[in-house]
């Protein structure tokens, strides 16, 4: 007890000197916590982004609540973290919710459907429009509490040996590419391929598959796809903009003190500013690297992506029909997107369209034939 | 001595035994501050930025760290935030900070010039653009400490009462419009008004004032601008993403314990993520409801947008030419600019447009002759 309270008061007294030094939380618990990111070190951006988080965590509370984030592999496989998070294997994980849709569908929701909301609205839908408690509504079952923490933005289409100039060239297209993607892509006769990172590279170049996606400039150029694929492909209409997840066990999480809660929270809205921003600050140069080394940039033609929204609102049809979790939710998010689309060609993608074109960056902009 | 050793003890006890209570910090000093807003409460979605921001900040402390936001004119009035909190009458304030051009033109990097940056763009200038770093060296010579707390998005471009179908409809409009937006079309022989909110409709009433801006459908549906004029025009170029930043007094600042001012930093980053997603999940419904009062929406011509475009740049060569301080923002976001909307004008812009006229969607379009 002597040493305890002796302990005690001269941390305080050496608090009160030390200015700007942490304001150490004496009584608080010292708690530490394995977060099970789904990414390698090597996709640093989205990796990055459970580091700000810990380190947000950390930080607000001076030390005492620790967050040590393990890349893919080093203790859960990168597919496997809402599994460890479920089992308290981990404490949390950060990882694309829509990797568990062999689970149930409706774990896309966490990530990105087909023609799904961008950015922005997935932002407006999680923290304003429902979002947020219908997705931890439906994890409750899975023992898994889910706070947004990051997004790509919206992806690219992909890598193609050939170009895709109508919709007959994508019948019996061999593509790595997975989840709902895959799922619309087949109604068009698309074969998907299941292919980790590192073997895209390889197959690409052997010519055992046919097109491959992966993210976007900035990771897509790191890979060198651009040296076994000549065409890049635009919009990825499948991942519009796909969001990440700091998945929870529910148990531990509700241990925590709320000042600990409110700092998790607070971290995950740290790593999901500074994941956005952080690639929007790296794909262009990404971007021009690549078109300078003879990428050919195509948009995919109106016939093409028409055909896949409406191969997309089939399967959407389809799943709900068999899966109350998932109309629940589509339901509640196409509500939601309809009103953002409707609030967003008005004067967001005007200003955009604008600027896309506006005198002197139109002499900046890249090789596009 | 005794007491205080038996009160933190209980104190911990208590804790342990509480589970998710607040753990509260003993150790660290209580400190209170007060945030004077620019803004009045009933700019809900601004305002409340403040509040997000102070309750995470309340929240990650255990209570221990309070900031209590006052409306415009509680303490403070709202264009004197950062006078207020140069001089240490308040610790800090939520500002938008091109308030200040008088000052220095150079302040209207915190918040937007016209032709400027999107919001998402914005973010990735401040954080991994050097934005951050340029503006607070700037804000040096102010003793004010400045941290991104929020975006309204891309503004409308006003209200009129008659139709701009050219560039010399521009040409003797009475409009209520400030800072560089008025410099701007004051070249077009515009002739900025400076009102108050509470002003703008009485005076569009009588026609003292041709035309007004204000924010976008959900602000600008409370103040009822719709009954006094019948054109709603966008986008509003001038404030393609404008932010918000909470300004701190720089040497109280740097005497917050180091927890607390990433606890401050933290709060930023929800006020950030909270008021843009607000605004987006506020604004669709606001805008049906104009519509449906029969206001009538207009895209300003191509004519009038380049004219006013060229007008810009001819106002940045000027100001540039004057002042240092100016150039060496506008040159580092410029720079940026380019890069971004290289960028965005492939997969981002491409979905979005995609998404604003697809299949079911386009049947869903607001009245818009």
């Amino acid at each position: 007890m002597e040493r305890r309270s002796f302990i005690k008061h001269t941390g305080l007294a050496g608090i009160l000197a030390a200015g700007s030094a942490p304001a150490f939380a004496q009584g608080s618990p010292s708690i530490k916590w394995r977060c099970a990111s789904s990414f390698p070190k090597s996709l640093d951006t989205i990796y990055g982004a459970a580091e700000v988080m810990a380190k947000t965590v950390s930080d607000v509370t001076g030390g005492r609540f620790q967050i040590q984030v393990f890349a893919a592999g080093e203790i859960v496989p990168g597919l496997q973290v809402a599994d460890a998070v479920q089992n308290g294997t981990v404490e949390c994980g950060h990882t694309a919710p829509y990797y568990y849709v062999g689970k149930d569908p409706t774990f896309a929701f966490g990530t990105a459907i087909p023609f799904g909301l961008n950015p922005r609205q997935y932002d407006a839908w999680w923290f304003y429009g429902g979002g947020d408690q219908l997705f931890n509504d439906f994890l409750k079952s899975y023992s898994i509490t889910s706070m947004l923490c990051g997004n790509t933005g919206a992806q690219m289409g992909g890598w193609y040996r050939k170009e895709i100039k109508s919709v007959a060239d994508l019948k019996g297209l061999k593509m790595r590419i997975g989840g709902f993607a895959g799922q619309v892509l087949t109604k068009l006769g698309v074969v998907p391929q299941q292919i980790a990172g590192g073997d895209i590279y390889p197959s690409l170049e052997k010519g055992t598959i046919d097109a491959a996606e992966w993210v976007g400039p900035y990771d897509d150029e790191k890979l060198g796809f651009n040296k076994v694929a000549k065409f890049y492909y635009y919009p990825g209409w499948w991942e519009g903009g796909p969001a990440l997840h700091i998945f929870s066990n529910t148990p531990k999480y509700n241990e925590l003190p709320a000042d600990y809660k409110a700092a998790l929270l607070a971290g995950c809205h740290a790593g999901n500013t500074h994941m956005m921003a952080k690639y929007d600050a790296q794909n262009p140069g990404a971007l021009r690297k690549l078109a300078a080394a003879g990428t050919q940039l195509r948009p995919f033609p109106r016939a093409v992506m028409d055909a896949c929204y409406k191969a997309a609102l089939d399967l959407y049809a389809e799943t709900s029909a068999k899966n109350a979790n998932f109309k629940k939710i589509y339901d509640s998010m196409l509500a939601f997107q309809r009103e953002q689309l409707l609030w967003f060609r008005v004067t967001e993608n005007t200003y955009d369209n604008y600027m896309a074109t506006a005198g002197q960056q139109q002499r900046a902009a890249p090789a596009k034939k």
